[in-house]
C-alpha cells in the first residue's frame, strides 16, 4: 500500500511504452505505477515519478524493486523465469507467474503445450538447440519436415519479435545457409507456411480469482512482420468463428494460469481437420499488446486498465466497444531523410489535429529511429472505409511528416464542418 | 521543448486533481506535465515526475517554474494578476492571461463585464469593499436592493467556491448580522434569488488562434452548494436553449479572450426580458471544471486534453459524445465514522467493480476528509434513469463504504449477465 493514498503499488518491469500507458491507466485508479527502467529517458520513466533504474536480468535490482511493490508485472517477456521464481519464493506477488510466462517466452514450449491441450496450431517440429547439434542431421530434419512441400517457416524459440527471428525457407540450400548462420545452441521451431487468409487477435484478461474478460476479436494487418493496423472488430468475421476464437483464448488463459492481459495471435485459414474453426494459434503475449491498443479509446475498459485490475485481482471491467468500429494505426519511425524530416513531432501533431480533429493520438516520448514504434492513433465511428483511410493517413503523417495522399493544408479546403467548433474572438 | 522528446512542456500552477488529470491527458500527447505544487503529496505531484514545490503567490517560485515551461496554465484561479503580468513581461506564455482570468477571480468584475456585453445575468449590485465602508450605508444598500422582495443573495467577490462565500439573506436583521461579521474591506455582490428551475453548464475551450469548441450543454445537480452529479447532455433541454447557451459561452470566451477551457455555470429560469433564452450566467471558471469531468470518458476529446491543446494553440479536438448519455457522480468524503469507515478505498474500488463493471473510476489520491472531493465516477449508455442510479450508488459507495440501497454482496444475486466475461481456469 502507498501510505499516502491507501492504494496498492503495482510495479512494472520495463520502462517502454506499455509501462507508459499502464501508468496513464493507473492514475484514474488512484495509483502511481512504479517502473523498473533501463534509463531515466525510457518512455515510461518520463511520465511516472516512481522509477528505479535497473535491468530485468539483474535479480538484485528486481528484488529491490519488488520490495516497493504490492504486485510486480511486466512490460515485456524477457525476465528470466528463475528470477520470477526467486521473487515469488521471497514472498512477492508476481503476475503473470513463471509457469505461465514460459509459454510466451519460448515458442517451442508454447507449441508443445498448446498441442497437448488440443488447441489448433500449425504443423510444427522442434529442433532442440543442443550445443553439439549435428548440422547435417538438423538439415535432414528440416528437409524431412518440408517433404509435403517448400517453403517452410523457421523461428528461433526465444527472443524474436516483430518479425525478427522468423524466416521463410524457400528450399534446401536456403535452409542450409540459415542453419549454418544460426549455428547450434538455439532451439528452433519449424512450422508449415499456413494458407493464411488474414491475421486475427483474441485479447483477453484473467485475474488470479479466475475471472476472465474478452474484447471483441480484431483483425491485425502486418507489413514486413510488424503490425501496422488493427481493426476492431474484425470485419466480416463469422460470429461462430469469433466465438470460437474468444473461447480458445479464454481457455488458454485458464489452462496456462495466465494473470493479466493475454493476446493470442491467430491465423485465419480455410477450415480443415487441424483448423476446424478456421483459426490456428500463431503466438502468445502475456502483457498488454499492440493488438489491444484500440481498446484505450474504443472500449469501455482499455487493456492497460484491465491489466492493472487483473494483476490486483480486482473484478474486471466491461469490454464492450464504444462504436461500431475502431481502427488503430501504428506510428513507426519513417526514413530519417524523408521530405518530412524537418517537421518535428510537435508540429506533426498540430497539423494532424487540424486535418483530423477526431483522431486520438498516443505518443510514446521516444526519439526517432526508422522502424521504431513511436506511437499509435485510434479513430472510431461507423464508416469503416473512411476510418481505415483516416488512420492510415494519420499514422503515416506522424511517421514521415508527409501526407501520403498529397494533401496540402495551404490549398485544401477547410476541414469538413465540425459541429460545435467555430472561430471566436476579436 | 523537452529535448528528450521534442515535445512542448506545459506547466500547471497548482497540484490538485485538475493538474493530476491534465497529466493523464498529457501522456498520450507525448508530453509530461510540469506542476508547481504546494507539497510532494499533492494529488498531481503523486503522478508526474516534473514537480516543483512552491506557492502560487510567490513570484520567485512562479518565475523559476515558468523558466522550465513552454507555456504556463492553472489548476485554480488564485494566482495574482500582477504575478501573471510579471511572467508575461518576462517573456513567458501564460494562458489564460491576467486580463481574462480577472473575470473568473472577481465576481464583481465578472458581473459588470458580462452586463456590459449584454449577456443575461441576474439583477445585481456591487458593494465596494472600501476599508472605511460605512456599515449603516451598506445595510441601507442591501435593503434598497431587496425592495422587490427578500430573500437576496450576497457573495464575496473573491475567494469563494463550492458554495463558500455565498449566503442567502432572508431579511434585514440577517443582512445586518452578516455584514457585521464580514466587516469592511471585502467587495460584495448582491444578487436576486433567481427563480431557478435547474442549473446548467456550458463548457467550451478556446485557443490563442481563436478556434473554439463546445461540448454539449450539461445539467449540474448541487447539494449544499457542491456539485454532486452532472448529466450530459442536459435532459429535455430545448434545442434552441442549448444552442443559445453554447453561443453565449463561445461569445464570452471570445470577448474575454479566454485561452483554455471556460466553464460557464448557468441558471435555467423562466423566459423573461432579462432572460430571453431562459438562461442566466451564474459563474465563470477558466480551467477544466467539475462540470466537464464527464467528457473524460463520454466525449471524443476530454476537457483535460482539450485544455492542453488550447494552451498549446493546437487545433482543438472533436467534442462529440460517445453515447446518448453520460452521468458523472462526485465522490465526496463521507462522515469519518460511518459504517463504511473501516473499508479502505482499495477495497471500495474492488467491490464497486464487482457490482458495476461498467463504471469508470477517477480517484485523486487524496486523503479522506469529510466533504472533500476525492474522485468522481462516469458511466455512459442509453438508459438515463439507470445510469443516474448507478452513478449515485457508485459515488456514494466510494464516499462512505455503504451501499445506500442496502445491497449486500453476500446475499445479492451475481451481477447481471456480462457479455465476454466468464470464470476460467482450474
Amino acid at each position: 500500500m502507498d501510505p499516502r493514498t491507501g492504494m496498492p503499488r503495482v510495479g512494472m518491469v520495463g520502462g517502454g511504452q506499455l509501462a507508459r500507458m499502464t501508468h496513464q491507466a493507473a492514475v484514474p485508479l488512484g495509483q502511481t505505477l512504479r517502473v523498473l527502467a533501463e534509463s531515466p529517458d525510457d518512455s515510461a520513466a518520463l511520465v511516472t515519478p516512481e522509477v528505479e533504474i535497473g535491468t530485468h536480468t539483474d535479480l538484485e535490482a528486481l528484488t529491490r524493486f519488488a520490495q516497493g511493490c504490492d504486485v510486480v508485472t511486466f512490460d515485456h517477456e524477457h525476465v528470466p523465469g528463475e528470477h520470477i521464481r526467486a521473487l515469488v519464493a521471497a514472498g512477492h506477488l508476481v503476475y503473470p507467474g513463471a509457469d505461465a510466462l514460459q509459454f510466451a517466452q519460448d515458442k517451442a514450449l508454447m507449441r508443445e503445450r498448446l498441442a497437448a491441450l488440443g488447441a489448433p496450431v500449425p504443423r510444427y517440429a522442434v529442433l532442440p538447440g543442443a550445443a553439439d547439434r549435428d548440422p547435417a542431421a538438423t538439415l535432414a530434419a528440416v528437409v524431412d519436415f518440408a517433404a509435403p512441400g517448400w517453403p517452410v517457416v523457421l523461428k528461433t524459440a526465444r527472443g524474436g519479435y516483430d518479425g525478427r527471428g522468423v524466416w521463410v525457407l524457400q528450399d534446401e540450400p536456403a535452409a542450409a545457409a540459415l542453419l549454418a548462420e544460426l549455428g547450434p545452441g538455439t532451439d528452433l521451431v519449424l512450422e508449415e507456411l499456413v494458407p493464411l487468409e488474414r491475421e486475427l487477435a483474441a485479447v483477453v484478461a484473467r485475474s488470479p480469482f479466475g475471472q476472465a474478460a474478452a474484447w471483441p476479436i480484431v483483425e491485425t494487418v502486418q507489413e514486413n512482420g510488424i503490425c501496422v493496423e488493427v481493426i476492431a472488430p474484425a470485419p466480416d468475421l463469422d460470429g461462430r468463428v469469433a466465438a470460437a476464437a474468444s473461447r480458445l483464448a479464454l481457455r488458454i488463459a485458464g489452462e496456462l494460469g495466465v494473470v493479466g492481459v493475454l493476446a493470442v495471435e491467430l491465423f485465419q485459414v480455410p477450415v480443415s481437420d487441424t483448423a476446424p474453426d478456421g483459426i490456428l494459434v500463431n503466438e502468445l503475449a502475456m502483457r498488454p499488446h499492440n493488438s489491444g491498443h484500440w481498446s484505450m479509446d474504443g472500449a469501455v475498459t482499455g487493456q492497460f486498465e484491465q491489466h492493472l485490475r487483473a494483476v490486483l485481482d480486482y473484478p474486471l471491467g466491461r469490454t464492450d466497444a464504444l462504436a461500431p468500429w475502431t481502427v488503430m494505426g501504428n506510428v513507426l519511425g519513417g526514413p530519417a531523410d524523408g521530405a518530412g524530416a524537418g517537421i518535428g513531432m510537435d508540429e506533426r501533431v498540430h497539423h494532424l489535429s487540424a486535418r483530423f480533429p477526431e483522431v486520438k493520438v498516443h505518443l510514446y516520448g521516444k526519439a526517432f529511429r526508422p522502424g521504431r514504434k513511436l506511437g499509435h492513433v485510434n479513430v472510431l465511428g461507423s464508416d469503416l472505409a473512411r476510418l481505415r483511410r483516416t488512420a492510415r493517413l494519420a499514422a503515416d503523417w506522424l511517421s514521415t511528416g508527409e501526407w501520403t495522399d498529397g494533401w496540402d493544408p495551404h490549398t485544401a479546403a477547410t476541414t469538413a464542418a465540425v459541429p460545435f467548433i467555430e472561430r471566436t474572438g476579436r
